[in-house]
């Protein structure tokens, strides 16, 4: 048994979508989120630096004790993962792997389209690693560049967002995939307005949920869970802005955001 | 006379609407225009990091023997003016200051909105400047973080823009506003959508057309224009994916393209 935190890092409050499947599978863990929002967005940086800064909130969380640690950012996901699972000496999971996995295992027509950020798209992480799961997959990536901006401003049910959401998924629909990676952590906000749009048919795969589903496996597989059944303690640190991650991210905790810390990532 | 290139600078493609407009109303003149789209965005960094870029940005220009800079990007305007005018011998312009001048002096009931980018609005930079020239302006700031990428996207004109718009400036239409300013550079290619939510009596002031017309008056008052009345000459400079620039900046500038070129800015 195994009662220290685990770590959940991301560029900004997306990963909290993360830790709310994390919190709901395995409710009696607890949880420290770093929010690296002074350096927000990583897909718009260099490889060299992404590995930098994923090993610098790594270091941080290292700092408070975790026994595991989650990268909740798509892009450090792709491009910081393995780097950082040989820099620390304990078990680091990305959201790509879980999320490309399911893809593969859930479609029936091998049409898999992949939604994300304009980086992420570009990055053809989830296409690849599709891939090398299902290798005659034909996957379809579409950059949504409008949703985060949808989502941190709460339009998650209006109007525009189901109009924005039918503009960027036609393609898809025409294109008659069976299956659709959220490659965003900010999509499962919008997963209510997305299933509106492709209909019933589509299955939705949410890398936020499959990764909180292999991290309680290893838990459960390397005897770590938490042996006391208490109530949870949850600590949240960004690198900038906090009063901004309170805000938004409680829409994407679906729980207010107590135990809130600013740090200095870039002097740790 | 002086028969050097004018030189203009922002973090990525919105300058090009500030180009646009000194290429009309100078339509002589040459110009070196620089995006610095690696490092985009200026918004959400340090006071110290925008000075540095900002002065990077310039350097660079410099050592294309320009007669004049124009900072024509709102957060580098509002942090870094005075240090770059205090490190290069030149005329530097910012695209603040002609704005807000042109608020105060066309408003009547002095209600004016500001429209910008989160970090824009926050910053106080147009609100400040505007009560400097009219001291009891009620001046009312509204972030719109959806208008930039529904113009990256092209979707100026869509349904998705006016509802946006119409959600974001009822405020400032209830508050009664007489005067709007568009505080983002990428916002005068959404000037029709604005105007047909605000209506005729609201008056539009464009940053980038006053400085321009700024950058006029200040060229004309120190003979300082091109003599050769020849097809003027213009070049673009990306530090980061100069095709999205190419391609993007295609409907800022309402003009292709060409003598684009990707340079290294942080090796400078």
């Amino acid at each position: 048994m195994d009662n220290r935190p685990i770590g959940i890092f991301d560029s900004g409050v997306g990963g909290l979508t993360v830790m709310r499947e994390v919190m709901e599978q395995l409710p009696y863990e607890n949880i420290i989120y770093l929010g690296d929002t002074a350096r927000i967005p990583y897909g718009s940086k260099s490889d060299q630096t992404i590995k930098k800064y994923a090993n610098q909130c790594s270091s941080f969380l290292m700092s408070k004790d975790v026994k595991t640690i989650v990268i909740a950012c798509n892009t450090a996901s792709s491009i910081a993962l393995e780097n950082v699972q040989n820099n620390f000496d304990l078990p680091v999971l990305g959201v790509i792997d879980p999320g490309a996995r399911s893809a593969a295992q859930v479609t029936e027509n091998k049409k898999i389209g992949v939604i994300g950020t304009i980086a992420t798209i570009n990055s053809n992480a989830y296409q690849q690693k599709i891939m090398e799961y299902l290798y005659d997959a034909e996957v379809i990536g579409i950059p949504c560049p409008l949703f985060v901006p949808i989502v941190e401003e709460g339009w998650e049910y209006s109007n525009i967002a189901e109009l924005t959401a039918e503009k960027y998924l036609d393609e898809l629909i025409e294109h008659e995939v069976d299956t659709l990676v959220l490659g965003c952590t900010h999509y499962p906000i919008l997963r209510y307005t997305i299933r509106k749009v492709v209909g019933q048919n589509v299955k939705l795969v949410n890398p936020a949920f499959e990764t909180a589903r292999d991290l309680k496996r290893l838990l459960e597989e390397n005897n770590m869970l938490n042996e006391h059944f208490d109530k949870a303690r949850y600590e949240y640190y960004a690198s900038d802005a906090p009063e901004r991650l309170r805000r938004i991210g409680g829409n994407f905790l679906k729980k207010e955001i107590d135990n809130l810390y600013e740090i200095a990532i870039d002097k740790l």
